[in-house]
């Protein structure tokens, strides 16, 4: 990805406009927003100071919710052992075609090859099969934050890398339903986290055996859609029931005093998710981050600087919302209008001028980035008023992303026009299934949609698979994803 | 490192005695306190909950004040392509030994092998050629939190891993003076949090030419001294002159219009940072946490639990403490003695117990981990007298560790007594030194020892080189190393 000429050329330019070519409105706002830079490595990205603190952001949300239901932070190797992922036959199988191979260290060939962690259940489960004897030991809830590495053949900033960065939960359990409740509840984390914190609607589903996690029984996910009608798979959730444990031989005696297996999960969320931030909230003039996540919530520009007094009461009006949000002040000489359009392509929520006629009628001028309003307000009440615009802010971008989503999900039960609306227009499609893998695969080579999840919200629209005609099973959502 | 049963026998028996191994005492306290487990990996550690929590502490306690002295995190990929460490022949020369090698991606072999990253200035770099143009853009100051690999032959938890967690801090300045500033102000950070949150003394210097970094113009070092007296060398900060980016082409435009090659250094602290905690203030009965940094800085361990109102009282007391401390209450169904032995051994600062009788007397029995010191606290008192209670801990564990550490310095001017001293007493020898490598290697073949560092603190306390007789040039701490 030797694009760095190419990076330094869009610093200064205006951004290509998302109707006219959404992967390029995309490219320009990831670098333009200085969230990330090409690196010499092929397919890895550099996060960038705004980048990162976005992710830093993410944890620190989603570290908080995990600690409150339970769950210990622990770091395993990022190197696996060629011979560990064998035990598993599905798992490996998954994984081997996109695994990073280190056969050499230092100037030794080794005996055996290491994996770059392509994620870490082996790893989690060896482990286990040491520290887990009694039902005292239960449940082991865990969770790590690092990188993987897969060797992906195309990759685009966040959505795809050969490196990214992600959480994975991975828990241990004495019977089926706890592994069960387990896996749905850490969905249900996802969900709220994305609801709450990214002001992004999601559908809550199950995988089709075809779609799921390679050595699941059952793969959970939240899908979400993005600006250009297409898929964004934005967490998932597995339970592995005791196959892993069978393999790794994780077992402890339970109350009865006889040897049981263990039950497991894992649950990821990863950088993709600044991606469906981007490719949801983001707009012609750049990004537009959702208040709980944005690096800076509220920009403080002042007008007319060099005025007497306008600064230093800028200044105090930083140090007074710093308390409560995170706040810039940005008194450069560079023009207002240019640090207008710098922070809307930074897609900071909540831009306050402030000027001589301002300062004189105690208030200031606050302007929402997701709709440019503008509204002015005392300097006594910016303190709270702050907190609701940006509230407001949140919720406006939510109901914007499901409306937009809403108005774009089409039920049908007819095959040619299945394929028709999937061709023709952008979104998802709602349509039943008979439960065989064949029918997925025709409509793949047909649309190439994938079937996103079957919802938890089951619908009957038809007694007929959409594809086959034959009995439905299921109603699933259909689309093409990223 | 297959010592996962040794492990298991480990969790039930006591430890070994410091003064009798202390190599297996240092094991047995990393195992038995649960910091680590070892991983199917050579020379890989799987760092528990417990020992996760404390890198956790440093992590936040350390961001804390790389944010509040301007830096920014952000995060390079973990491979460098074998072409790029080239560029800088003292660097690559100093790690090329010691790096893991990804040669296959997939299926296919690589053209150019990666190296799994040692250390990142190569990248940071590379990077900073690309956004680096104008004065304006000095000075960068970044720095990330990740894992290295370094491809060691014996290893020890903590202390030497193929893999291990640290950051590295790596900035760019527009001149020597800035770059010199930023080198040791971040060792001024490194001591002072080494002082504050670890009551670990430290000794600032800088390394002889022979000990500095591959590719530094000036290390300088913290280095602390260990219960058996040998050093620790516990961070370093480079200063790299302007070496690297003339090897990188990192230049940018001044003020004059002229162009100019930036200075750079790179700071860095690691997981040894445990180990230093674990060597400077354990003890036979096991762990001993400073406060700033203990997962848990009070456990309440309530006494004849089954007796009405007093699990009801220790979990009160629990809320009340939990505002302000990292609070755990242990009302499982094991003995109190057993659980005295258990925080004992996990090194939780401070334990209040409280029974029937306590409660009649609206007072806790607390009890120091450092000196096993009991006080009897009001019950209305406590909120307070706890935070006293770990200060006074901390300054203990301070006190006590500059005192052990002054007491072991020998001031020495003849090369027989040298020797001796290194042979026979544990700790550090001050000596005069010409400045010839010569000497230096004469000194390690003859005695084990290295050069830690010149002390910032210079004395003259002889004219001559204790090794070599020619005239001095500086003072050099001595010692035997982890």
């Amino acid at each position: 990805m030797a694009m760095n000429e190419k990076n330094k050329g869009k610093a200064v330019e205006a951004i290509t406009s998302m109707n006219e070519d959404f992967t390029q409105w995309y490219t320009d706002v990831v670098l333009r927003a200085e969230l990330i830079d090409y690196s010499s490595v092929r397919g890895c990205m550099i996060l960038r100071p705004y980048g990162y603190a976005i992710w830093e952001n993410i944890m620190h949300l989603l570290d908080k919710r995990f600690k409150e239901t339970g769950h210990e932070n622990v770091a395993m190797p990022m190197f696996i052992p060629e011979s560990l992922p064998q035990k598993e036959k599905d798992h490996v199988e998954g994984f081997a075609p996109e695994v990073a191979w280190v056969t050499h260290g230092g100037t030794e060939e080794l005996t055996e090859r290491l994996c770059v962690r392509p994620t870490s259940e082996t790893l989690f489960c060896d482990h286990y099969s040491h520290i887990i004897h009694s039902y005292r030991d239960l449940p082991k809830l865990y969770n790590q934050w690092v990188s993987v590495v897969r060797w992906e053949k195309t990759t685009r900033p966040f959505l795809r890398s050969l490196e990214f960065y992600w959480q994975e939960g991975h828990t241990a359990h004495a019977d089926e339903e706890g592994a069960e409740a387990e896996t749905l509840r850490m969905l249900d984390v996802y969900a709220d986290f994305y609801k709450e914190s990214l002001a992004i609607p999601v559908i809550k589903g199950r995988k089709t055996d075809k779609e799921k996690f390679a050595g699941a029984k059952a793969t959970y996910t939240i899908e979400s859609m993005m600006h250009d009608g297409k898929a964004l798979q934005s967490a998932t959730s597995h339970n592995f029931g005791d196959g892993f444990a069978r393999a790794f031989d994780i077992q402890y005696t339970d109350k009865d005093n006889t040897l049981k297996y263990v039950h497991q999960t894992s649950w990821g969320l990863s950088t993709r998710t600044i991606g469906a931030i981007i490719m949801v909230h983001g707009d012609d003039n750049g990004l537009v981050l959702p208040p709980a996540v944005a690096p800076i919530q509220i920009v403080i520009v002042p007008v007319a600087m060099h005025k007497e007094g306008v600064l230093e009461r800028a200044n105090a009006l930083k140090d007074e919302l710093s308390k409560k949000y995170r706040v810039k002040i940005d008194d450069s000489d560079k023009m207002p209008g240019w640090k207008f359009a710098e922070y809307e392509m930074k897609g900071v929520p909540l831009r306050i001028e402030i000027g001589p006629r301002d300062i004189e009628n105690n208030q200031c001028m606050t302007v929402r980035r997701d709709n440019g309003e503008k509204l002015p307000v005392s300097l006594d009440e910016i303190g709270d008023k702050a907190g609701e615009l940006l509230q407001a802010v949140h919720d406006s971008l939510y109901e914007k992303a499901l409306a937009l989503r809403e108005g774009r999900i089409y039920d049908v039960t007819e095959y040619g026009e299945f394929c028709r609306t999937i061709a023709e227009k952008p979104g998802f499609v709602r349509a039943m299934w008979c439960g065989d893998k064949e029918c997925e695969l025709k409509i793949k080579d047909d649309t190439q949609a994938t079937s996103r999840c079957m919802p938890f919200d089951q619908e009957i629209i038809s007694d007929k698979c959409v594809c086959c005609g034959r009995p439905a099973k299921h109603l699933v959502v259909w689309g093409k994803a990223y």
